[in-house]
């Protein structure tokens, strides 16, 4: 089969490989879709923990059961599947509490073990939900961010009536858009510099807004739910400054290990503000897929480019100078010249 | 300025009365519409405890403020304000723990003190919530019923992905229908008896079916959120069986003091079953006015008729029949006949 | 190795079994202590679904890791260990939410598969949980039924404060009660029959009372957090009477499926009052051996009697006649008579 | 009477006011005791806002009612009460949501009126609370700083088998141990600089660091439950870096508004933490009560120094040093010198 390889931090091959078989608790999907995102970034650079060079990554995947091994019972060939990447280690101390997102030896498929970026990849079964027919690929392969979404909802468990604040636009900040639009909120503003992403937002349902502190002028007494969706310190520190008192602050975007953020452990107690983190998908797969199954959420909508796999180093330069909301990788594209066909 | 006077159970009068003043902590309330609910026909019945024979019934109130107590800041002569009728004591057990619903000592405006059918009443300002422009005085003497479902719906607590079923499509039935669509559901199901009812539910989004049996067919899983919004025994058993493993069960509706529900502890043990009740509006009158200000709810919809003051007593038969939705006394109303006027 | 086998329903045999050996991902572990308890009676009587006869039951087990898998990497030979029974299938939707417990097709060592009624047991590594040296095996073999009483701790989340009533004072009455007394309550008070028990229920610093309704005459206004602990639907109905507004039933009892309890459901709204159940481990194993690991609770004071394989139908008698509050056999014990040793 | 009065930031002086006379909803209270906090210098010094120069301070009391207003029925002269000084105004948004300790409006008894460094207070009836028997003038009169405590714990929320680290072992850090060692931790870890308030804590079951790195030494996976009770952000900076997975910090200390800690948002968004802060009493006051009722805390071991009214003076200076752990005032002691009487 053909696959994207990350054989070293920078260097990005298309190799052909062979085609993976099912272990016994495994199944094999050919990838009908595969989404880029942040991390992907990350790994293609070398600058995030856990990846096992070489290795195909893609951890944003959909597609078709063509194998199934001995001992799975319940996905057989011909299923339509999404994929929940994580690989929990089970025995460790977060694990044994049941946060498998907090593991201490976490796994990744497209990270730790091979990925979407390929014509075909093996994972466990239990990491394959699978797809009702309304249910399109490109929505299956946009699962994972919106499961880390819904969970970052579980974690941030808002009352009905509350008023949000997103900061930060992009695939992940609209999806949490989406989501709080429809948590019966007070109401929902996002900050976003990028006019065409305010745009998308706007026409989503929220109020928008280039900057925090114009935003904080429309609710000068804060914002009950705020959510950072952009892991840039200085906007952290400014998305706490609108904060209602008993409001939470949830850290959604992902910093570097070596940011910090100045933040006020006077308002912290004298207004029980909470700040809180949201990491990876935990338990929120199969809300998600209820939720896309249900027809609220049209996820589709978010991706804006497609390529097959020979372009797969060109979307990442897309993703990186921020001209792609989100692109998929569609295996079988023939894409000689590897352009990106923007939808 | 006339009024609606319960003189006793069973004796509906339209009285003149001495205009309220205002006491250093009230406000005058000029009533502009009023709405009559099932709590009503117990005292026209005598049947609800805390009543004050002879009083002025009415506590889903809305209307203009026309007069105002020395001690009062906060609001003014022509303010457009709703009023949260409960009297919490302050001092009791419940409420010493912020439990005001749960109060020992509960008053209720229109049931211990006098109420809103009648041209004016008084209230202590801090029960008056001013609303804003867009929200009509329909909508705010909607918001007391209103704010008793968004307490139940702090209650339940419903992460998003919920899967709910709605027991009974009265006007409350209907609201808690309404709020579920807007938590990011799964989906949203109610069972009710009649079928315009039914059709109600089916125009703002839900799936209704007449039966509990039907409905469950449709989802043998079970669902995770199901609420009782009739207070019938039978209907709360068949409930009961829909709920999902880990799901929770509201008991909304409002049952005799003497009914009994028969329930399988079993289940409640190997399913983790959560059965949980909501009283009153507890905290929740501002995040309801939050909601409804925020323009995603059309709660006038559901006022089917109005009456003058004189036409109360043909409201509550029209109410017992199961003939309107919800009834709102407007005493503006020029009704010598008393007759409904239909909406 | 010798082993006690359910052949049938109500065929106890102690029969020569090959030793078992590890499986990649398990441990063989020689049985040093495993607690009979009443669900072992069920399986006795064939009235537990699941079992898979014939089988060895016994699932609350500790001992030695004797062998170990060739994937195990985080247990060897020599570890101290107890056991989780717990085997979730992990694919379902309860257990794609995180709720293994309340998995739908729930298997169980000493159920589904053989447990610790045996000189060795096998069982996947990620069950086994090393047991630091001041944690005997005997408080070992408490683990699992400890782990159930914390889990029933996380579901009830008692706020500081909370006044405590359990019905019911055999074993897991008493690990309820003693829990309640180190979790900041304002009091504690047990219900049981049993004189003796009731002794213990003091020793450990609860008072005790032999009906709920002596109970309840000392605190009129009703308990907080209230817990059944005898599965018997007239206790059940009891403890429901005693809840305080705004409080909870945890029903940690296991009632027959076709028992039926008769509840007020005006009490569960008015008082808010909140009926849950409370399934098995869930993620309490690991806190639950924190606990003990702490010293603050005593388990192996519990154990009442120890008896050898040959014991067993001996011991199953002692816990129908209610003679013993927890019974360990011990496969080491050369008991040919069977004779249960009183400590 | 004779009562200390602050006539202006940094003007102490002992005056006879007139006896205080209560209002319809009124107590006067004789008072017995009133301990002295770390606010009290705030109010000495005039950095606190809301103080109501020249007023009385003193707002943990406890003492005997001697008169009661017109309206009040709860209380009769002769009980002995301890006062919750929470003044909420009752109509501002965090009020009207039941947050009533974070008011927009707080008053507080001792800033805002007349607190309880005199021989009588008129407060609030609803602000009294009757202390049964067996607990004491000295117990009642620490009732508000444990309250405080009791409402940081129902904002942790920790679930039995935590491991705790309290950073400040003063009069509000061994409070906070003692309640941390009865809430069924796995552990409870006290660093503090003194040797001596490092004593108290290991007598009362802690164990005991002189900094943040042996403490975190002990345990290198880190702390469930993190508690601030210093409100220096150096500590707060260190106390964060022993937050385990899933864990939380709770910031119990009160820093400077100007003050800022530098956290690493890689870490609350990876490791899941939550960073939350506990203001005041809130709901708390009865809890407590409730909780030294039962005899399993004994708060009077904290009074270290008792002074009469003279001594005020002297007692904030005691506090500035860092030499009292608490210090009563007692009106009725003479103390012609003011010196104060170490226990
Ligand atoms: N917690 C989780 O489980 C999880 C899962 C997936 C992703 N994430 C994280 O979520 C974050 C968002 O992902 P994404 O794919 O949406 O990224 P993205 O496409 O980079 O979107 C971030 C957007 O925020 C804007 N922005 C940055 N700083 C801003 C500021 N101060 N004010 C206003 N707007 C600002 C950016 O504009 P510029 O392009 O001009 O900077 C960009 O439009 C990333 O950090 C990602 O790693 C977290
Ligand atoms: N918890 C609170 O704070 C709170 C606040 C307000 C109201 N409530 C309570 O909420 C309940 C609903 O109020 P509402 O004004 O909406 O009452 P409603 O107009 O009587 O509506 C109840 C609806 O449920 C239907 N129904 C009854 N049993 C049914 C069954 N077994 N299957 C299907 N449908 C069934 C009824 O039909 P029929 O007319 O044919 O019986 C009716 O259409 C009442 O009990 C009320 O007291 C509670
Ligand atoms: N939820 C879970 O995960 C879980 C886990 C383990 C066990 N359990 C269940 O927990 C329950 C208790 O287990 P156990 O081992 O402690 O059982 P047990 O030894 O039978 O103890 C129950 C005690 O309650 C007494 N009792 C029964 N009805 C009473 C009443 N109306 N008033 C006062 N006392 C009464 C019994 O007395 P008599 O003997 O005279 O009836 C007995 O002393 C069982 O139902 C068990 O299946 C649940
Ligand atoms: N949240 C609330 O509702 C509430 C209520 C009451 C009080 N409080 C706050 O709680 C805090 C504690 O009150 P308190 O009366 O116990 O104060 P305290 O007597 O000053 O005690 C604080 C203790 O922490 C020690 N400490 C300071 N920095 C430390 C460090 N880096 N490492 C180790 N130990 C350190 C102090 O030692 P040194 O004396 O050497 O600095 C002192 O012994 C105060 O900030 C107070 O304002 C909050
Ligand atoms: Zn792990
Ligand atoms: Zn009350
Ligand atoms: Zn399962
Ligand atoms: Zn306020």
């Amino acid at each position: 089969m053909k696959a994207v390889v990350l054989a070293a931090p920078g260097q990005i091959e298309v190799r052909t490989l062979p085609d993976p078989a099912p272990a016994r608790d495994q199944v094999v999907v050919r990838v009908h879709a595969c989404g880029i995102c942040g991390s992907d970034l990350q790994l293609v650079d070398g600058t995030l923990a856990g990846a096992a060079y070489p290795f195909v990554p893609g951890h944003e995947l959909a597609g078709e059961v063509v194998a199934v091994g001995a001992d799975v019972a319940d996905l057989r060939v011909g299923d339509r599947v999404a994929a929940d990447p994580s690989l929990p280690c089970g025995t460790c101390a977060p694990c044994r509490r049941g946060a498998v997102n907090l593991c201490r030896r976490f796994g990744v498929i497209g990270a730790s073990v091979d990925g979407g970026f390929a014509e075909y990849v093996a994972l466990p079964a239990r990491n394959a939900y699978v797809l009702p027919e309304q249910v399109s690929y490109a929505a299956g392969a946009l699962l994972e961010p919106f499961a880390c979404v819904v969970h970052g909802f579980q974690r941030l468990a808002p009352p009905a009536g509350s008023a949000f604040l997103v900061v930060g636009a992009g695939a992940i900040g609209l999806m949490l858009l989406e989501l709080a639009l429809r948590t019966a909120p007070a109401e929902v503003v996002a900050v976003e510099r990028h006019a065409e992403r305010r745009a998308v937002a706007e026409r989503l349902g929220a109020r928008a807004h280039a900057t925090v502190a114009e935003a904080l002028a429309t609710r000068p007494e804060g914002f009950d739910c705020v959510v950072d969706a952009t892991g840039v310190p200085a906007a952290v520190e400014e998305a706490f400054d609108t904060v209602a008192p008993g409001g939470r602050l949830l850290l959604f975007g992902v910093a570097r290990a070596s940011d910090r953020v100045r933040l006020a452990p006077y308002r912290i107690y004298r207004d029980e503000i909470t700040v809180l983190g949201s990491m990876s998908v935990g338990h929120a797969f199969a809300p998600a897929l209820e939720l896309v199954a249900g027809g609220a959420f049209e996820l589709e909508r978010l991706v804006t480019h497609t390529v097959g796999l020979e372009g797969f180093a060109e979307a990442v330069e897309l993703l990186r100078r921020g001209e792609a909301l989100k692109t998929h990788v569609i295996p079988s594209l023939v894409d000689g010249s590897g352009a990106a066909s923007a939808r």
